[in-house]
């Protein structure tokens, strides 16, 4: 294949979509709006309608051509046979969804793939090495608790015992393996990397935030997966009546956590970092009684490890600076000193940076800059969200896309990206998948 | 009987306490400490323990030469004769407790009034108008939900029905008027001051606050109860994924709120005043959500109504600016600039000031300074919380006595206050009733 020939192909919008919201029927959520395509998803991870889409991804594959290879985890690795034998360059997502979930998450990765095998079918081209679409098991760790578990077990971070003994939330008896065995999707294959060694992985994504649809920019090249750090912060203060003890006399929970609310905030913008508060409860909890107890989740989030350990370092300073009633950032200003009150942090995750794979990470720049014919569209991105691509990074070059979220909203049955946006990342993906065989086939990559 | 002989009347401090301690046998609660009488109470109104506590109430102040008023909502009005007839002047409170309470909240102004019943009889004292021990129903609200309702219902501010149908607290099918009948309470007076008038209403009560200690000093004259106002206000943002959604998009509701928690008590400090949150609610409540709807509680209070009609301008002028983005009191310096949010406010309460009557208070503050010796022992205070002298001072002149309560802890099993602190407390009570019968022989008061 000479390097005009695969620049020029183009994917079939039409094609794509009408794939896309075909197999949306199996699992199909909630209606938002009028149109006919204008429902959620609800297709729970080895669910009834979790097999009716595997059932098709295994079939479309193979009528494409496909070998199919099927690991303890359900993991569905299809393999298009290149010009000479070896590793094969995916592209991958999941199919499953969140309870209320949209038509977008995960799904489009795995559309754009078989599109991506289409076009080749289409226009009979042998690549160098084989490329394939893998589809990863309950990825949103909405069904069994743990996101991205299955990729997580083909990296061989998490034991493949733990994972098969995942209980679905809500009180259920069924296990991942018991489901797996269930609907016929429970394979032979060791679910690891050492069985299926991939040459890349690409994956196309919504972004799930407001970045590219605020800038007006179509494509995001992700360089990687920010790091998160979860806290559970503990304010132990005084239970008190809120009519007969004056504010000095006062050690309220409530009180300081609000400042230390206030105050994440304030450090997040210093470090160019993140930080939130999504779970806050108090403790006795009655109009009338001042809050002894406080206890808040805080999420910090940042590109790089060494940003979260600095904010890490300044939270726990500054936080115990002001339960102990020093002033900090003028936060006590006009206030009425009280008594003291103590601070526990509790560690509850952390998740380090991820950063792609450079070969990948040019194969897809270079790519969006030819499909959309303009720099200025095309953006450098860290994704904010954890993905498959983050385990898959650890064992093989990795990197993704991503295209514009109508209102950066994911995870809700309105998650909506335009069909144009849709066949954009779609093209976008393809280019990159025979960029990088290409790569290879130049011998430019240590792999394959 | 003359000026000399009721100031050297003295209480009897063992035979107080011995009698306060032994009717805490009747509903005991949670031990806290290792003497016999470091338990505390648990004595819900109406329930089988607070019926043992009223029989011993109406045998008591029976031998001790009482006649018994009962009426509609179970109030006793024990009243010793005169000299004359006329109204009796009443010390009163309540032998209801909450669920985990302590010994002296309430019980100690209704064994304070028994041991003034008994100073009189020991002397064989006559005073020149009747005087009385009152013990109103479910003063703490804790078993059936309205606090002071049987005080409410006397004052005809509470309709009778309201509060007879009253279910407890729980789930369960009990109601007021049920209860009542069920431990032969239900009385065949009417619940009325206009059935059962009173010259005056004088209580004795632990301070379930910290002044009084913290400044050593040993009595309170209450001059009213501050007024109160509770509000729950709802911030509405928009839920987001904290990791893909940069703080500039975010309408964070959890942040606002604090930020608004944070000014609130800013502004009390400003206005003499006092503010508390003890309720705050967040949704979707998940570690990894921005929460896009907040709802938290304000009480807010101060001893004037004209200051929390200020507060209540200031804090929905300041939330709302908050709200839109502006900087007030520098909360916004070193954040970034976020997406604006809603405010409704809703008033769940209002309760105004209470201002007690001129010459009850004068009776106090005399009687207290002579049973102390010492003016700077004495400081004239206003309640910050709810007493039945509130509803009894809305029909006839009223007062309250303050003791201290040992680290201002109170609703608590550990409540304490000292036998001596006690004593003090129920001499004052006694001098105050004796020279409010004093003032209305004299032709003083405009009651009687
Ligand atoms: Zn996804
Ligand atoms: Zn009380």
């Amino acid at each position: 294949m000479q390097d005009g020939d695969f620049k020029a192909l183009k994917i079939d919008q039409g094609r794509m979509m009408d794939s896309l919201h075909s197999i949306c029927s199996f699992g199909t959520g909630k209606r938002w709006g009028s149109a006919p395509t204008e429902t959620g998803m609800s297709r729970l991870a080895l669910s009834d309608s979790d097999k009716q889409a595997r059932d098709w991804f295994v079939d479309t594959t193979t009528a494409l051509g496909c070998a199919i290879n099927l690991d303890a985890m359900g993991n569905i690795f299809a393999v298009r046979p290149g010009r000479q034998s070896g590793l094969a360059t995916f592209a991958g997502s999941h199919l499953d969804t969140q309870p209320s979930g949209g038509r977008y998450d995960g799904i489009l990765g795995i559309l754009a793939g078989i599109e991506m095998l289409r076009v080749l079918e289409d226009h009979h081209i042998e690549t160098e090495f084989p490329v394939g679409v893998v589809n990863w098991t309950n990825e949103e760790g909405a069904r069994f608790p743990i996101s991205m578990v299955s990729s997580g077990v083909w990296a061989e971070d998490i034991p493949l015992a733990r994972a098969h003994n995942l209980k679905e939330v809500g009180g259920g008896k069924a296990t991942v393996k018991s489901e797996l065995e269930r609907i016929g999707y429970l394979g032979t294959m060791p679910a690891s990397y050492k069985s299926m060694p991939m040459a890349a992985h690409f994956e196309l994504h919504i972004e799930q935030g407001p970045i590219l649809e605020t800038e007006r920019q179509k494509v995001g090249v992700v360089h990687g997966v920010q790091a998160y750090r979860w806290f559970t912060v503990e304010v132990q203060g005084r239970d008190a009546h809120t009519g007969t003890t004056p504010l000095a006399n006062r050690a309220d929970a409530m009180l300081l956590a609000a400042r230390l609310i206030t105050h994440a905030h304030r450090l997040a913008t210093t470090h160019s970092a993140m930080a939130a508060t999504g779970i806050l409860t108090l403790t006795p909890g009655s109009t009338n009684t001042i809050p002894g107890t406080v206890r808040f989740a805080l999420d910090v989030r940042a590109p790089a490890d060494a940003t979260v350990d600095a904010m890490e370092a300044d939270l726990k300073a500054d936080f115990a600076a002001l339960a102990a009633g020093e002033n900090i950032g003028g936060l006590l200003d006009g206030s009425t000193p009280g008594k003291p009150l103590n601070i526990s942090w509790q560690t509850d995750s952390v998740s380090p940076a991820t950063l792609f794979h450079a070969d990948c990470i040019a194969a897809v720049r270079a790519a969006a800059e030819a499909v959309t014919g303009d720099k200025g569209l095309v953006r450098d991105m860290t994704s904010g969200a954890g993905h498959d691509s983050v385990y898959a990074s650890r064992r093989c070059p990795t990197s993704m896309i991503f295209v514009p979220s109508r209102n950066g909203v994911s995870h809700n049955p309105e998650e909506y990206t335009s069909p144009e946006d849709c066949a954009v990342g779609a093209e976008v993906l393809l280019q990159s998948v025979l960029r990088y065989d290409r790569l290879r086939s130049m011998g430019a990559t240590g792999s394959g």
